[in-house]
Parts: structure tokens; C-alpha cells; sequence
């Protein structure tokens, strides 16, 4: 088969006009990026938002192993699958971040057949959004500083500024930095770092902001630091909301694309999902739920993160009720989970793969509690066997769930006819009785134990002893009512990401905790967690080029 | 009158393709971004340019003052005014830089009923042209400190790092930093810095580059540092070219928009005056030249700077043969450069615009060197009397060169027509007969007196006794067949931003030479350049915001 950039290339586009008429969005809505990518405009989506609304799929997986799990192939599968028996369907899906693609990554846009398009374009630059949020997250960390050298009228301490700046690359040598050296002219001397785009507040508030004023207060409410009194100094306190808003009054729009099969794709928004919640922006989401009537979308890494805080961040405070989950798991993924290494999984191994299930039965018994019903959705590698398939499909029967082999990424919408009609009969049957993990009252300590007892299964929650009080002092500030996200490896229900398959009575370590009050949520930091990530010793990067055609190679 | 955003927001504006269509542009080459931004299509670009070129109009100006000159208004009025008269014209402007919108200046788009649109736009990410450019920047920074990293097998003297990196802000924190702190796992640890992405040298490239492989080329030729020995480690050694050109793919394509009259605009690239050339992209002006009959350009910053960096580095790289030069001045500034504080400007004062009109003298005398007809436009302001605008008439017709009073400011075209039939009469009298300052051949010390002694009527020219030894190491390694990028202060011809007027015979230091190979020049930096601005104490970005309407407010 063609490498994924071929397929892409390769690929006949329909113009925007024709995949927003799929959803009836008139073309005086588009406003458009090129002849195949359109920002929805924000008079449109306002006045969607009063229709019913479609039925929402969330599409999550097993741990994540380097054998690769195709959340995001099978998101647009299903999406393509969906269309294919005749429901009108809209994707949901995070945009790429551009650093990666230049370290080990590659591009993000799903694979094979099941792919959205231009692939290029959405794996680079797209249509400006994260450079928006780059933007404006850096002029508030320049306000910042700038008030510091201007007398700190607000009374700031400069050790205690909690806004670092972000930067959309692979950079480890900006981790940690001194800034203001060389004079008095060059500002306030003092110890800094950029963290990656996608893990900057802001982007997480573009992502959860219900309309542009809802954007505003949260940028507003964004702690920058406090003073020595410990009291906060928000965004707001030093002027920086109202800019900070222009900036992102066009990245707020959601973006529209089309899957290799016309499927229309909303990608919009992009967030870590460790030290933020690992969705697309809630605008797209409850858009697309207006003008569907199957809305599939993806959360980040495995289930015990991202499907976690889907339910307990995105949809608790976004009013969503998803009405069925597809758990992606591979063959190849619980071999791995199942103690083999990377090299061996091209041979057939029932036994390695029955040791592997823990990790599949662990996460299908964690989607329960939500109250949504589940199906597992095998996304298929040639080098499966029969035997192996076998073997998964009996075990989740045992469980009262159906596995459903899923050939997407080999043959596009055909090959997720099956799961498509499965999702249907599992949504339009009813069942769904969607409730978050914990309620909004509970203390944040009891949130996060309770998250660490119900999804990873750990034993003692060990807290820092300044992450203890820090929970405590927010909590008597009236932060208490925030919900919890959850910063740990995706390898592991532990922090620990050696422990594969389905530890139990782990201690979960929280070591730190940050405030994000413009996004809404307290992250707890459980071990070690990179926000800004390095480049390898061959960088992508390095294979990245025009050929002769002026089309890109090296983006795989 | 209404303010600029006012009136820019109140314009009417033409769809693309109706703007597009003056040039004879199709619709087919047009990429849309919005409904009012288009990029124009780099098939078409190749293709016109064997076709016959049209007359190139220069807009430059006396030296800046806090008074306002209006060359940015001029160029649009012009432009507008040509089209008034019959003349089939485009405008070609530089990109407005995102960072200083939120210090001091607010937009930069022309002004009154002189301006480009939209706006805000135009104002605020545009079509990620310089986003795109801040991170090609930034992933060959990424890459160095990666390479330094993992071993450093290039022999790279980590102390000789010549490759800042940029951000679209002001933020003078960043100037000079120390990165890689933290310990091993963050890289090596070395002084740094962040320079505006105005000042990258990657922005000279793409402004400089004829096509694909020249902007690859070029970008290869980057000196990134040396080794111990002083031999050059390149960008093309690190193997950052071929990414760096597919981030800048669709950058490097110019955009098109149009005045409040639809005349259209090519607004594309926006080097710094100071430590690069200062003029918009070769690409859009070539393009531009053979699409229309008449092509108003400017160039940053005053004549002395502006002109001659757009006479000897751009068009004499990229082939150009100027027809004519218009030189804006206004009252105001001519009575600041006759030493009239700005508070009082507005009162009639004929002697201290008498006292500074040796400042438009030496510049009529310096751009007829270059051997292209001149004629004065001058701004009008509301508060010019008769009398002080006689005063100016007077002493250029002494000259031997026509100041004609502008109101494009106020009247639109109406108020640049005899402006325009003067430019007419000039480039169409084909007297231009235009020479570059000094040869390729010249030595690079020779060339910096050269524009001292012509350009400047400094004394003698000091170099730092370390940027004279690295001019005559680069004179030995094939670097001075390379023209010169003088960077100086903007506010006098001299160093001391102080001395106003018509300065002779002061001494020119030249404190530091920088290398810019990618782009083709070798840049003197005299006395303070400043390449990351600050904030001031009460930023433009406190008042920046949407109104209840959505529209932005503050950009001015």
C-alpha cells in the first residue's frame, strides 16, 4: 500500500462549498483558508446553537504503546463508515501541533484510508490557530515582565510568576532559562521557560470557551502569579485580557476540512492531554452536534487520561452526554501490553496477547462507570492472525462487549461498516446514562483519589506536602469547586510508565500542582511530565523537503 | 474626520477576484484567505514573469520624527491617485509586524482615507506570513541546540553561535537570556537571545529569494556559528534547508489586498530597516511589475536608510531599474528637524521650517546620486499654513525639484492626482538613468565609507578594531563581492539620533559587522540598534479589545 502522504496526495478534494453543504452550512458561512480548509463563521455558530443535538461518539483506546493504537485512523473511520450507511456525520478532531512534526512524529492526521485532508497544510501552520494562541499567550508573559520594569504597581513577585512563555517546537534548551540579562534596559533578571504551544493555558481555554465573551473572562481569570502575600494577579489585574481576545477572535473559530471519503471534519483546537484535557474545542464540538447527526470525536492518549477528563472536564462543563464510546485497541498494542517487545510483534503469540487483555478488560471496566455503553474496536495490521483476533473478541464477550474487527485504514469507509452499524444500534438503543466520575463539590484532594482508586487503580495518593497545602489554600479560595486534570505518563495506569497491562495498588505520586483558573481546572502532576518536549538524535526535520513538484516529503 | 479604523472599518470592500481582475489576475490563481485576503498562486507567479515589466515608483522620506511623516499614506495615495488618472497601478507594501501593535505604534496600514484593508487584519496575523518565518527561524535555532546536544559532531563552538532566535513581540526580557539550564536533559548551557521576527534573517531571505530553490538556497547559506577554527558551520551542514523551505512555502507567496479606492495591494514581507534591507518582498514587486503599468513601493525608515538600501541591495539583486522617487515630507517635521518641540507644532512658524528644510535638501541631493528623477510630495496636515508650505515650494524649486502639496489624507485620490501626473511626467520623461552607490567589486571596508561619505557626509568612519579584523576575514572568504546593510539610528544621518537636520562631518562608528549570508549582505551596525524592542509603561495592548460589536478596537 502508498505511505499515508501519498494516499493523501493522491486524494480527490471536494470543494468547501460541497463538504459544508453536507451539513447545510450555506457558503456565505465559510470563511475560507485556501480552496480546501474554511473557518465557520462565529454568526453561524450562534445561531446553530439553539437546534437539537446529534448524537456524540467518543472514540478513545488501550494505553498507547509504540506499536501504534490508530485512535485518530479510527475516529475518521468510523466517521467515514458512518456516512457510508447513511448517517450524516461530522468529525471532531485536535489540530496537529507543528513541533512534533519535526522531531519523531511526523504528521497527525490519521492514516491509510481513513485520513483527513489537505494532510500537509493541517499538519503545518494550518490555518494559523496555535500561532494565534502563541501570540497571545506570549503577549501576556511580555506584559508580565514589562510590568515588573515599570515599577510593579501591582506588587508581583518576581519569583513567584506562574506564566511561562510557549513556543510551537521541539526546544529542550528553553526549558529552563534566566530571562532579563545584560542591564537594567533588558528588564527584571529572573528565572523562566517556554513550555510547548499545546500545553499552554490558553489553549485550553480556546478549547473550553463557549463564545468570545466566555474567552475573555477565562483569559481574564488566568493566574500570571502572586504576590508575596500569596494573593493572585490574573490577566485581567494587568490589562493583557482585552488584546489577548483580538488576537484570538479568529482562532476561536472552528475550522473545517474533509476526510479522504468527503466526510466533513471539524479540527479545531489542540491541547495537551496531560497537563490539560486533550480535546478538541468545545465550539466545534457543540457545533457539530447542531448540523449532525452522529458527531465522532476523539479524545488524547488512553482512556484512563483522555477519556477521563473527556467526561470530567470537556463534558461536564460543556453540558455534553456521549452516547456510546469505541475503545481502539490492536493486536499489536496488547502484545505489547502483554510483555513483548517492539521487534517480536510480527509473530503470531495468542499467549502474549491473553496477557495483554488485562490492560483492554481495565479501561472497558473504567468506560462503565461513566455510564456509557462500549464497543472495542480492533483496528486491523496486516500481520494479525486470525488466532489473535480470536482471542480478543472471547474475552470481551466475557465481558459483555462486543469487538468488532475494523479494516479502515486498509479500506476505508468498508472496512468500518461493521463498527459503524454496531455504534449506531449502541446510541440509538438508549442506554446511556452519562455521569462524570465525581461531583463538582467534592474537595480536590478527594478528586484526585478518587481518580486515582476508580481509574488507575492505585493504592496511596502520596502528596507533595506543599502540593497538600497549595490544595488546601485553593480550596478555602474558592477553587474547590474546579475539577481535577490529571498530568501522568500515558504508558502506564501508574506514573509509572514501565508498568504495562493493569497495575493495581500503586502509589500514585502527585508532585506538584498548578492552577489553570482561566481553563477552569486544577492540574496535579503524578511523576515526571515534559511540557516541552526535545528533538531526537535524527530529527524528522532533517528528511523534511520540497521534491521536485514542490510537494512535501519526510511528513509520514 | 473619523479615525483610521473607523474609516477602515466602515469601507466597502470588493471581492478578490474584482481586484484581482484589474491585474488581470484569475480567479483560479487566487488562494482565499477570508473573503478579502487572497495569496496569489506560485504557478502563476512563474508565468508571468517573462512578460514586460511596468515603472517602478519608489516612496521614501526625510528622516523620521515623533511628528509622522506619512510615507505608508503617501505610497497608498499615490497609488490611488494613479489609478484615479487612468493608470493601470499596484501598490506593494511590507507586512506591519504583530509585536509593536501592542507597544506604541498601533497599525501600520496607511492612514485617513489612504489605507490598505482590512485593517485589522493586515494588522494582526495577516495570512501567517510571519508566523510562518518565526518558526523556520526558530526550528533551525531548535537544531543547533539539538546538534550541540547529541555530541556535536559538526565541531560547533558553542560560544560562537551566531543564530538568535525571534518572536513576533516586544518583550525585552528576551534580548539576552542563558537557555539550557536545569541539567543535562535541557542541553548545553549557553548565552542566548530573542530578536523581533522583523530582525531574522530567515524575513531578509524570503524578501530577497526569486523562487523555491533560490529561498532553499539561501536559507542553507545561513551561517548558524563557526567552529574554534572560524570556519562556518551553515544551515544547510545542520540539515535545516529543506524543512525550513516547506514551512515557508505558502509564505513565500504574496498576498493581495486592496486600498479603500480598490486599487490592489501586494503586501508582503517586512525586514527591519535597521539590521536588514527594509523593503517588501522581491517576489510581489516582480510580480507586480508585470501585472501593472505603474508600481508604488516604499522603503523603511528615511532616505538615507531606506532608499539606499533599496537602491543598492534590492534592486540591484533583483535586476530593478526604479522610474522615479517621490520624497515625503510634512510641515511638522521639517519644523521638528528646524528644532521646534512636538508640543508645538501646530502654530506657524516659516523660519523653523526654513531652518529645516536642509534636511530634504540632502536628500534630493543624496537620491539624485542614484540617478532617478525626485519630486517632494508633502503630507498635508491640517494645521500647514500658506505660508510654510511656500517656504518648501520655494527652496525645491531652487533645487530644481516640484514639492507638490498632498491631501490623500483627507481626500482620498482626489488629494494625490497632481502628485500623480507629476510621477507620470517624470517616469514616463525616461530620464532615469539608475546606477547602485558602489560596485559588487568594491571592498566591504570601502563600501561602508563609501556610504558614509556619500550617503551620510559623516568625517571619518571608525570600526571596532574586531569588526574591521572580520570584515577583512570575510573580504578573504569570498563574502565581499556581498552589498552592505547599514544599520543606524533612523532620526539623523549621522549615529546621534539627536543631531537633526543636515550633519556633517561626524565621525560614523561602526561598532559590529554580522554576517548575513542567506540574504546577501553584510550588515554594519553604527552605534545603538536595538533588534527586540520593549514595551512602554502604558502599552497600546491595554486598550486593545472588542467592542460589543466584535470589531477590534485600539489598533490605530
Amino acid at each position: 500500500m502508498s505511505s499515508d502522504i501519498e494516499i493523501a496526495r493522491a486524494a480527490h478534494l471536494l470543494p468547501m462549498r460541497d463538504i459544508a453543504a453536507k451539513l447545510a452550512i450555506p457558503e456565505e458561512a465559510l470563511e475560507p483558508f485556501g480552496k480546501t480548509k474554511a473557518k465557520i463563521s462565529g454568526e453561524f455558530i450562534a445561531n446553530v446553537q439553539s437546534r437539537p443535538k446529534g448524537r456524540l461518539i467518543l472514540v478513545t483506546a488501550i494505553n498507547p504503546t509504540p506499536a501504534g493504537e490508530g485512535k485518530t485512523t479510527t475516529t475518521v473511520g468510523l466517521g467515514d463508515g458512518l456516512s457510508r450507511i447513511g448517517k450524516k456525520t461530522a468529525i471532531c478532531l485536535r489540530e496537529p501541533s507543528l513541533g512534533p512534526c519535526f522531531g519523531v512524529k511526523g504528521g497527525a492526521a490519521g492514516g491509510g484510508k481513513a485520513q483527513v485532508v489537505p494532510m500537509e497544510d493541517i499538519n503545518l501552520h494550518f490555518t494559523g490557530d496555535f500561532h494565534a494562541i502563541t501570540s497571545a499567550h506570549n503577549l501576556l508573559a511580555a506584559l508580565i515582565d514589562n510590568h515588573l520594569h515599570w515599577g510593579n504597581a501591582l506588587g508581583l513577585d518576581p519569583q513567584r510568576i506562574a506564566f511561562r512563555r510557549v513556543m510551537d517546537m521541539n526546544d529542550r534548551a528553553l526549558r529552563a532559562i534566566v530571562t532579563g540579562l545584560g542591564g537594567r534596559a533588558n528588564g527584571i533578571t529572573r528565572e523562566a521557560g517556554f513550555d510547548i504551544t499545546v500545553a499552554s493555558e490558553v489553549m485550553a481555554i480556546l478549547c473550553l470557551a463557549t463564545d468570545l465573551d466566555d474567552l475573555q473572562r477565562r483569559l481574564g481569570d488566568i493566574v500570571a502569579g502572586t504576590r508575596t502575600d500569596r494573593s493572585p494577579v490574573t490577566a485581567r489585574d494587568l490589562g493583557a485580557d482585552g488584546a489577548m481576545t483580538v488576537l484570538l477572535r479568529q482562532a476561536f473559530q472552528p475550522n473545517l476540512v474533509q476526510t479522504l471519503e468527503h466526510t466533513p471534519a471539524f479540527v479545531h483546537g489542540g491541547p495537551f492531554a496531560n497537563i490539560a484535557h486533550g480535546c478538541n474545542s468545545v465550539v466545534a464540538t457543540q457545533t457539530a452536534l447542531r448540523l449532525a447527526d452522529y458527531v465522532v470525536t476523539e479524545a488524547g492518549f488512553g482512556a484512563d487520561l483522555g477519556a477521563e477528563k473527556f467526561f470530567d472536564i470537556k463534558c461536564r462543563k460543556a453540558g455534553l452526554e456521549p452516547a456510546a464510546v469505541v475503545l481502539v485497541a490492536t493486536v499489536r498494542a496488547l502484545k505489547m501490553n502483554g510483555g513483548i517487545a517492539k521487534a517480536d510483534l510480527s509473530h503470531e503469540n495468542v499467549a502474549a496477547v491473553e496477557a495483554g487483555l488485562c490492560n483492554l478488560g481495565r479501561h472497558i471496566e473504567n468506560l462503565r462507570q461513566f455510564g456509557v455503553p462500549v464497543v472495542v474496536a480492533l483496528n486491523h495490521f496486516t500481520s494479525d492472525t486470525d488466532a489473535e483476533i480470536a482471542a480478543i473478541t472471547a474475552y470481551c464477550r466475557n465481558l459483555g462487549v462486543e469487538a468488532i474487527l475494523a479494516t479502515h485504514w486498509a479500506e476505508g469507509s468498508k472496512g468500518a461498516e461493521a463498527l459503524a452499524n454496531k455504534v449506531v444500534e449502541l446510541a440509538e438503543g438508549g442506554s446511556a446514562r452519562f455521569e462524570p466520575l465525581y461531583p463538582d463539590e467534592m474537595p480536590l484532594t478527594d478528586k484526585i483519589e478518587t481518580v486515582a482508586r476508580k481509574i488507575y487503580r492505585a493504592g496511596p495518593v502520596s502528596f507533595d506536602a506543599a502540593a497538600r497545602r497549595q490544595l488546601e489554600r485553593w480550596q478555602e479560595s474558592g477553587y474547590g469547586h474546579l475539577p481535577v486534570c490529571m498530568a501522568k505518563t500515558q504508558y502506564s495506569f501508574s506514573a509509572n510508565p514501565a508498568l504495562l497491562g493493569a497495575p493495581e495498588g500503586h502509589t500514585l505520586p502527585v508532585r506538584e500542582v498548578r492552577l489553570s483558573a482561566g481553563a477552569g481546572f486544577i492540574v496535579a502532576i503524578c511523576g515526571d511530565i515534559m511540557t516541552m518536549p526535545g528533538l531526537p538524535r535524527h530529527p524528522a526535520a532533517l528528511d523534511i523537503h520540497l521534491n521536485a513538484d514542490g510537494q512535501v516529503e519526510g511528513l509520514f
